[in-house]
């Protein structure tokens, strides 16, 4: 088949894919940005150390410009190159990847917020759920580092056990809730410390959230069904379906 | 210049102007059930009406239907009439935007869950906070409605009213979670109920970011300008100078 094609024509086709390969290139790079960002501002909350909150803060601004510059190149290549199928599907789950890791960028940036916030009130005692927000950001940090590493490969198999370990992240966030409910009741003068832990496990909520919309959005350009309003289980049984 | 097309290419033109706005249609259309879900959402938090809170969360499928409907439309939009400049724009704009209306449906399938949970653990005393939520509620509401006007008329401009009443939610927020802490402290026994309350708020406040966000979409789409990453006050300064 290839041979068919001519020579010239043959050249803008393997232009376009080289077009592809670096738009992909581009969003990992800007995962591995949002992933330090993340990670960063994770320890800056659970150690309240402001210099690196103020850091995350800061670097901010690249994220966005990584959104914008990858937004501006995926309209320069649909006006461009026209593409059809699988390359346009290409093309727009990566546009709409970036935007969940925007997203992420932006929860992080929310998380040393509140590490600055919780200093200035004087907060140190962040020993209060301080070990349930590392295990559930373990997982969150592992779950966005998976979903980068199937971009990479163009793998849709391990979306499905990032699917599968949000669920998990979702159930630990409703036991730190109430754990942490109990601090309050117990003494109603940490309340407001508790309640900055909150809203960070909320935002940790949230970048898993963020995780499995990346993670359909693969699906989605590998194997062309939408899956996003699926259920894990139903997910599992149209995956299973295209592989035989 | 319209008269030197040819006769056939006229009639793909026309046609496709159709599509276009049948694309808009259809976006307001989705935008009309997420309005409803948001209002229907909040009246049942505030008047702990667990059957209208089971009703949304029921319709909430209709809106995951429209999310994938729209989408669709957008993919084969963009395959078979290789827009650019403008008509990209447009599709691209509705696409992402279409994504902001979906998690506004989540959010308020969010706050009718939060109803129910409520219902189950026996709060009846709602009327914490009530004047608040329904203060910011009523705002949110309107910003909404403003969007999907602004997008019906493809008008810019009203993006910046919204732009600056998504400030005034924040700052909103900021104030009745204060007012939230308070009660806590004076009564522990409060201090679930208050919790609700406080997710129902800070669904609200998501609600005016993904509001934000389309009016960014659409200022995109009319004025080619990306201002996603721009303050209030550049967002204002790049406007002025593309209208003079």
């Amino acid at each position: 088949m290839v041979s068919e094609i001519p020579q010239a024509e043959k050249h803008i086709f393997q232009k376009f894919d080289v077009e592809l390969a670096n738009l992909v290139d581009k969003l990992l790079e800007m995962g591995g940005l949002v992933e330090k960002q993340l990670n960063d501002a994770i320890n800056a909350f659970t150690e309240m150390d402001t210099e690196l909150a103020s850091a995350v803060i800061v670097n901010e601004e690249q994220v966005d410009e990584f959104d914008v510059e990858i937004d501006q190149l995926c309209v320069r290549l649909i006006a461009m190159r026209q593409p059809t199928a699988s390359d346009l599907r290409l093309i727009l789950g990566v546009g709409k990847s970036v935007q969940d890791l925007e997203r992420i960028g932006d929860e992080a940036d929310k998380i040393a917020q509140l590490t600055l916030q919780m200093s200035e009130e004087g907060s140190v005692s962040t020993s209060i759920g301080r070990s349930k927000i590392r295990y559930i950001a373990k997982y969150v940090s592992e779950m966005l580092r998976q979903v980068l590493d199937a971009y990479g490969r163009l793998d849709a198999d391990l979306s499905l056990t990032i699917a599968r370990k949000d669920k998990i992240v979702e159930e630990e966030q409703e036991s730190a809730t109430r754990e942490l409910v109990t601090y309050m009741m117990e003494d109603p003068r940490s309340i407001s410390t508790v309640m900055h832990v909150m809203w960070g496990l909320r935002s940790l909520e949230r970048v898993g959230d963020h995780v499995e919309n990346m993670a359909e959005h693969l699906i989605y350009t590998v194997k062309g069904v939408d899956v996003r309003h699926s259920t894990l289980k139903e997910m599992k049984k149209k995956i299973r379906k295209l592989a035989r």
